[in-house]
């Protein structure tokens, strides 16, 4: 791969302040750029590693506007940041705000995903509160019935198994519009992929992993996972990718069925399921991410000879934080002040012969370690 | 190896603004420490990459004394800031000022070295102006005059072949105590290692690696080496760090000569050397020495399968930095904003099979990339 070059200093911004947007500036920092963010608190967690940091309203069009004019490039760390309203400015801002505001909708994504051919879970948009019935009475129970937006965590995610369960979620949490409904589907393991398009119209992907989720949160991930969908799956994705115009790393979650593997859900974004490629051989999601945004030559990184694991480090609502330090494995802590509970504060990479070693040793340490 | 666990937030110090401050910065913050930088410039490389930064004198006593009061933890970036003057703040600051005392001046560096039985070329301190005809008459020549304190990147070494430069250098740079004199080495290459000694008593190493000077400036690193006499170089330099109470991490350079390994300087600090340690498998340099100051346990380091290397970016004076990222190697820039010729602006560091194809790669991209 040849070489690029551009020049220096260039100032990039990031609209939010926290943990991957801190990780996002230390990569941009890493490679010479000049990075500003845009955040409403002084502890945020990017905020505390820049000298040029604005405090302003995430939620005013004029400083999201102000702040992006100031820079050369900006990124978002969170895909429900509102764009909309932000004129003039598409060629700055990577993902573009119009592709982000497609992705961020599950039901533009879902849409979209159909469209091109890439397998996903049956669903029907929610306009109706009829059409939740109708659904059921097509694809049977248990359903799922996920809001279009904000959702994460499994915050605005509710799995039905029963008619009294159904019931319930219509009287309690359902609006229609706002939802969509999805068969339920029986996978037998998650996995996920970090997938990138350069400016340069040049394709990037670190490997298949394996990723765990309790409560729908994510406990850990372990890889390079060798699949012989995986590659049919990339070139998919590529053609995703090109058709939305899409700028940036994205994160593509799967169930792996008996059929094969299905599209679980998308973050135009850095996403959790990368933070191991920060300790990896080769660019971190991270850095790739900045690559597509500068117009840079990506390509795809499967790292050799090297398993590795990323365990997540929750808030314990202990008083104190305490912080594990191993010379084996690579703690990164995100700076939050407030250690709430399950609340992510930090993760943990390990690298060993082969993922699920990885794991095994991630596993142990962070047991042992009261943080 | 135990894992260890500290309190957060901590409050560590870095006094100086420069790249290492930077690159000791990033990899604090990483462990989510919170990281605060005295200097004199807002522009310099580790202020940018701080809120919490300190515009200050480094030259001013009680500046680095209030300074080093608001941190729990403190490290310099440089052995040539006089910490002579601090009082009662030892606890706090790696290594110790008295250490670093020793260490920055040669005279003192090369007795303890003598002391240890650590191999060095011949010397002898020039107390006064015939001292150095004395030296000569017993060594021959050349002979290397080096000053005692403030040298680096060969800034400050006379290297003195014929009895025509003896002269001129009495003449025209010469002044008795400033200098010592050494026997001039024929060496076979240039090696270096990064050995680390922590507050817990523990010992950490890195790989013994190549290194190639132009003009006494680092052009390039290449490793690991294996070589059967770096682990009994590695046991006398630990007995050396332990006899000194050094805490932190230590660059060591040697000559390698037809009668084994000596030890050409020492430099009490993260160094040029150990820079390829951010991209290989394992802990950084930077991160080592944070551990070494915090007292968590180290041990050395050697990794598998990998070969790296490292080139430094030097300024060209160009009016624009050119910046080649490549998505096969792995560029730092320290946001440095004057280019100025032979400066260290960057580097860059690649991984392959071995040191030598890594060298090779390096030194491709490189050659390819006006920066």
């Amino acid at each position: 791969m040849a070489i690029s070059q551009i020049s220096l200093p260039k100032t990039v911004g990031l609209l939010g302040g926290g943990q991957l947007a801190r990780m996002l500036a230390h990569s941009a920092q890493r490679m010479g750029l000049n990075v500003k963010v845009l955040s409403s608190n002084p502890l945020d967690p990017a905020a505390q590693v820049v000298q040029d940091w604005t405090q302003d309203n995430l939620e005013s069009s004029k400083s999201i506007s102000d702040f992006c004019h100031s820079c050369d490039l900006v990124t978002v760390e969170s895909e429900f940041l509102d764009l909309s309203d932000i004129k003039g400015l598409d060629a700055k801002i990577f993902p573009s705000p119009k592709t982000l505001g497609l992705l961020r909708d599950r039901k533009t994504q879902k849409s979209w995903l159909d469209k091109m051919k890439i397998p996903t879970a049956p669903w029907r948009s929610l306009d109706k509160a009829e059409d939740l019935d109708t659904f059921i009475l097509k694809e049977g129970l248990p359903v799922v019935c996920k809001k279009r937006t904000h959702g994460y965590d499994g915050y605005g995610t509710f799995i039905l198994k029963t008619k009294k369960e159904v019931e319930k979620f219509k009287l309690e949490s359902f609006q229609p519009i706002f939802f969509i409904a999805e068969k339920w589907i029986p996978f037998q393991k998650e996995l996920a992929i970090m997938i990138a398009r350069s400016k340069n119209t040049s394709f990037g992907w670190l490997p298949l992993v394996e990723s765990f989720q309790e409560n729908s949160r994510c406990t850990w991930v372990k890889g390079p996972l060798r699949s012989s969908e995986s590659e049919k799956m990339i070139r998919k994705l590529s053609r995703f990718l090109s058709a939305l115009n899409y700028i940036g790393i994205m994160g593509v979650e799967f169930f792996k069925t008996k059929d094969g593997l299905m599209v679980n859900e998308i973050a135009p974004r850095v996403h959790n399921s990368g933070h191991y490629s920060m300790d990896t051989p080769g660019p971190s999601q991270f850095d790739l991410h900045w690559f597509c945004g500068l117009g840079l030559p990506i390509k795809g990184h499967h790292p050799q000879g090297v398993g590795f694991a990323m365990v997540n480090l929750l808030g314990q609502e202990s008083k104190k934080i305490q912080l594990p330090i191993s010379g084996d494995g690579f703690v990164h802590w995100y700076g939050k002040q407030k250690n709430n509970l399950n609340r992510k504060m930090g993760h943990l990479n390990t690298l060993e012969r082969s993922g699920s070693l990885a794991l095994k040793r991630a596993l142990q340490i962070t047991k042992r370690g009261k943080y």
